[in-house]
């Protein structure tokens, strides 16, 4: 049997670790798409900084292209498509992007990326496809081509619920992408409920990362200026509310775990980060989706919809801000009635 | 008769127009307290440009205090005590500011601040003093002594009802203080209802200038971005049901007015201002003032109140940033069980 082809997506600090875990196992053959640093790592490869495998010069996967379409043109068929990319559906939506390198019936998505629901628009597109779940917890950065490894790459891998293929088969995918990335350096463990963990990361990427990129305070002034108790602890019971309606039951004391898990830390969230950044926030997948789900549900969510409206005010500067689209020099007048 | 003692506190742009306007009409003998700049304006007065007034160079009124307190050794009894600083109650309380200056049952305060039943505080605190609202509707700008008026000085001048003192006495105060500064040049005139002007402003500030200032835009770009229809308006819809549970009946058509107010301009409200130069803002009298008498009068504000707890975290970080406090280099760690 030949070496199973893999595309990996998205080679930004998290994603060159992984490509690079998926290279040191040595069971497939791995192409990776580069975008902003083409033409210089297609020439010198990666030089990698890492606290899993060690300092690596000039590092080079199979295959790199600097386009999906070019991956799209080279291979006739990926066995597995990994994407890493920042999620956002509001600027570019990943099964769009990734199509071109998509074979119906065939491919494997993995989504290594943060969000809740994330497979709903994968499994919709592509209904006989597996779609797997990657979590990662890792702290790893890439300047230009140099990537700068300093957290263990600790992931858990759990397939999205896909109601047209079996479990078998779907968890027989799932444990193999498994065996073709988990090696010694790293920490990779197969976790059979993706939704639930997903949940479980929403307690605190729903109410925490979300007050703290709106007031501009990391964790524990959000706490020391009571936002904690008055937003971010009700907007947790508000997840959990949403998870018990979708039949998730989160332990007892979630809600103490998460707002002990920054002990000591005066920890900025990620979404505080790029709002610091100028960097568009992953709003819609961490509680854009929720909030559908909600609805779906009919759970009343008052202190996260409000929170969601404000952050995607917040959302149109930060894109505004990157150059996605201008207003005119002179602001329109409307004509509407308000009332 | 000898003409009254005023004493104006707070010579910023606006308080330093105000004087000047009250020393143009010459009917009294008119002191000022002046911090930050006193050195300077003591010894060379103010620059004035001015849209009303004109040009004029080196204006000192009777007499300028450092402090309260001096000017408060330097004469006994002042008739009125105009005060024109940014109201921040938490962090300076202006009715203990004033308090060496008020003589009990004698010195009419007029309150020309920002902000939602401000004069609460005052009647409290001296029961048989009458206190005047003004509002003031101005463009001026206080750079260090030099003073530059580009909007004319428009005012309304009423007073907040006292129980404990008679409507014609209270009237007769507050006219009095009019014909003190009212003259050909500004435009200051007598409006009977300050609960009702205050709660006008509030429909506007409460949820126009809140929303832009937890989500960084201006007015213009809260109505593109879907913020004024998910937001702003369900917040006016509250302050509506705050007004009418108090008595007040704002105008049926008051939404649609308050939004078209800033037609054909991208307009920054003051405490998007403050947020974007790092000043603490007047949340306390714009959004608490009236969340408590939503309190009171039993009416629910779930919009205005996740606002008001969101900018309490803004708040706790402007304070910060200002030097109010300091936080320890290590979190602290709590051992509170959240639930």
């Amino acid at each position: 049997m030949s070496k199973p082809n893999i595309l990996l997506i998205g080679t930004g600090g998290v994603g060159t670790i992984v490509a690079y875990g998926i290279h040191y196992v040595g069971k497939s053959n791995l192409s990776v798409v580069v975008r902003r640093d083409y033409q210089k790592v297609s020439k010198d490869g990666w030089q990698i900084d890492s606290c899993d495998y060690g300092q690596i010069k000039g590092w080079k996967p199979d295959n790199i292209y600097p386009t999906v379409e070019a991956a799209a043109e080279a291979q006739p068929v990926f066995d597995y498509v990994i994407i890493t990319t920042k999620n956002l559906p509001d600027v570019t939506k990943v099964e769009e992007l990734a199509a071109p390198v998509i074979t119906p019936e065939k491919t494997t998505v993995i989504l290594m990326q943060n969000g809740f629901d994330i497979g709903r628009p994968f499994i919709a597109k592509y209904p006989k496809n597996v779609c797997i779940s990657g979590v990662s917890h890792i702290g790893s950065h890439n300047h230009g081509g140099a990537i700068k490894q300093t957290q263990k790459d600790k992931s858990l891998i759990s397939y999205f619920v896909n109601p047209n293929l079996s479990t078998e088969y779907q968890e027989a995918k799932t444990k193999e992408f498994i065996s073709l990335y988990s090696n010694e350096n790293n920490n990779c463990t197969y976790f059979a409920d993706a939704k639930w963990y997903r949940y479980r990361k929403l307690v605190y990427n729903a109410t925490l990362n979300t007050v703290a990129a709106l007031t501009g305070v990391d964790t524990g002034r959000l706490d020391l200026s009571g936002g904690l108790a008055a937003l971010s602890i009700p907007a947790m019971r508000e997840v959990i509310s949403v998870a018990k309606a979708d039949g998730v039951e989160l332990p007892e004391d979630v809600i103490n775990s998460v707002v002990h898990s920054d002990d000591g830390d005066w920890f900025s969230p990620s979404m505080l980060v790029d709002v610091r950044k100028g960097n568009p926030i992953e709003l819609e997948v961490i509680l854009g989706n929720l909030l559908v789900v909600a609805k779906e549900l009919g759970v009343v969510t008052p202190t996260l919809t409000i929170l969601y409206e404000l952050l995607k005010v917040v959302q149109y500067r930060l894109k505004e801000g990157k150059g996605y689209f201008t207003v005119p020099e002179k602001r329109p007048i409307s004509d509407k009635f308000y009332k």
